[in-house]
């Protein structure tokens, strides 16, 4: 890429990887807090705290008698956070200064000075650790809960990776019925994570499994295999890009990963039947990679995570001929007057493209933020629109 | 069961629960502790604590400058573990008053009178928590090795429990070349993990799909399907088997897990070429549904989990006819002059059920205790001798 592009990306990588503190609670609270709060589902079995109620607000509990000071990095209150404060009972307890937002939300303890997980909650891995992990029940969470469905599975790969010569982890969604269908074969979607993540982020946190076993049970979308691999992102320090390469990663996954996973599962191995998608720093990898490998992606997703531009259309042999679908989408409290911070006008480009008769679509979740609600719900919309024969 | 075996049973679950916290550090420490410290393996991406010396030693470092106490739950020191010191920075260290012994160990921090995990190591779920994990490098660690071999994958499946009336997670590792063998089908071990664990266990903790890989490459064992699923195990408080039926679990596995697995898997589905094993807890509840369920189950593996007497023997209709095999193993620190402290002599059943011509195996793991590097090695010992036609 050309210096001004990579100094934007640059700005705009930053931008990304700050996100995912900001935006946690709205600025008024409702009047009174609803007395009606029940255990995180995120919980580790058997735990009662955190706890959520119906109004969005998050209540804390940490047993530790003698420290001197904990707070939570969620919700307001005193430089960001929600400060605990000790009963008579040593216990620690506090509730969020107001609603948090809807779906998933990384955070941790501060306990006399030093972080740690509250061992109430399931850890999933962001911000380059296990963190902390509880769930807002969203208004349309039904769209990736566990139902009495079937079901597809997620394999744990391990694949040898001469150009880092390490064994490598990814994960591979199959859809219900892959083990029975025979000889039938499938496209395949790369979904990368975020700056921080890790390959068990889409799963984790992004219930990608259940998102497609229910639209698949509902008709809505082809059934099509899913590649989740680590983006080798997180040497990335925010604002450092300087430092940031794509092309050991683009090696692993277009001349490692890619092969054998057309050797190892059914695929249908051809470019039509190829996307790749990311989420923010991983929107960022795919849109590098995609636009430097036309004949072996026929779709691109961008989730929260940059936009594509007629510049790029226009900088690319063939762009309008070979590519199939854009998708572009954010979370709305991302966007300023429908602008994200950096890298481009979504809506603006989405017409653009439109009107130079390329397939592109631009989404915006409600209410959600550089978070995973944004993106369950961008998946849930892309899905459908992959494939396309 | 009858009364007596009831009541046996409890005593013996309860050394079983009890028994992960013990024998963490030997007696007589060396002279002098070597400063050859190196980050665990088991350490979150980047983490430089915990560490561990080439003698087993480890150290720990957590930065928390307000804390008022700070004791890790692992090696010797004021009551049973190591208590940290704070330095002019702020940051709390400390080294184990000993070395530990090989293999893997469960751990967590007690700060300020609270249990918290060590921020710089990866979590597994053990005593019904994410606890924190740590790895001293054992002698014979290459066979549970991640290396360049042809990998079997680790599946995450989902399936209806109509009894629980839930979905219900298991994980199936599939052997390399499962998806390119077209029509070849295989055995099945059913392997269980222990009280307070749950089926991550086994692949997390226990590298049995790296045992696999590794014992497949080298030719030593016939390739083979292992399902690990949650042996409802972890509601019984240690002592308090006066709660726990064997009925509900019985129901998952014989009734729902098995004719799935069966049909969503290129299995061979009959008593011959299918193995139960269970580690501790999962050991009592192996022997407890195999006994039962012969003509299902053709192997029995028992690790850290109790012994087959010539009384199960003769109290089990057609048991020699339909066994193929009987293994049985512990940690040589759990035994005391060759006898664990309840469920029996496993060497002199050992013996008699020989004597009676049935296929017995027993095996003890050097120098280890009730913990993980006992169960890989016996996994390592075991494996091979399944499914021999």
């Amino acid at each position: 890429m050309n210096r001004k592009a990579f100094a934007a990306a640059n700005v705009m990588l930053f931008a990304l990887a700050a996100g995912p503190a900001s935006a946690q609670t709205t600025a008024t609270p409702p009047a009174a807090v609803l007395e009606d709060f029940k255990p995180s589902s995120l919980n580790q079995p058997g735990q009662l705290y955190p706890q959520v109620n119906s109004q969005g607000y998050a209540r804390f509990r940490v047993v530790a008698p003698d420290a001197q000071a904990i707070k939570v990095s969620l919700g307001l209150g005193g430089s960001g956070g929600t400060t605990l404060a000790k009963g008579a009972d040593g216990v620690w307890t506090g509730t969020t200064g107001g609603p948090l937002d809807q779906g998933f939300h990384y955070y941790h303890l501060t306990i006399d000075g030093g972080v740690f997980n509250d061992p109430g909650a399931q850890n999933y891995y962001g911000s380059v650790r296990w963190e902390s992990g509880i769930e807002i029940p969203a208004t349309d969470q039904d769209f990736y809960a566990l139902k009495p469905v079937p079901h597809g599975n997620v394999q744990q790969i391990l694949f040898h990776s001469p150009s880092t010569n390490t064994e490598r982890r990814a994960f591979v969604y199959t859809p219900p019925g892959y083990d029975k269908s025979g000889k039938t074969r499938y496209p395949v979607l790369y979904l990368q994570h975020g700056w921080g993540e890790d390959e068990t982020a889409w799963s984790n946190q992004g219930h990608a499994n259940l998102i497609m076993d229910n639209l698949i049970a509902e008709g809505k979308t082809k059934p099509f295999i899913i590649v989740m691999t680590y983006g080798m992102t997180n040497d990335v320090k925010p604002g450092g890009l300087n430092s940031f390469d794509i092309h050991p990663f683009q090696t692993v996954l277009v001349n490692e990963l890619i092969p054998y996973v057309d050797s190892h599962f059914r695929t249908l191995a051809d470019q039509p039947h190829r996307a790749m998608a990311g989420l923010s720093m991983g929107g960022f990898e795919t849109k590098l990679i995609t636009l430097a490998n036309l004949n072996t992606f026929g779709s691109i997703g961008l989730l929260s995570g940059g936009t594509v531009s007629m510049d790029d259309v226009k900088a690319t042999p063939d762009f309008a001929k070979k590519v199939k679908l854009v998708f572009v989408s954010f979370g709305s409290r991302e966007l300023d007057n429908g602008k994200p911070r950096f890298g481009g006008d979504p809506k603006a480009n989405d017409e653009a493209l439109k009107a130079a008769g390329i397939n592109s679509i631009y989404y915006v979740s409600p209410n959600t933020a550089h978070e995973f609600l944004s993106w369950r719900r961008s998946l849930h919309e892309l899905a459908p629109r992959l494939f396309k024969d």
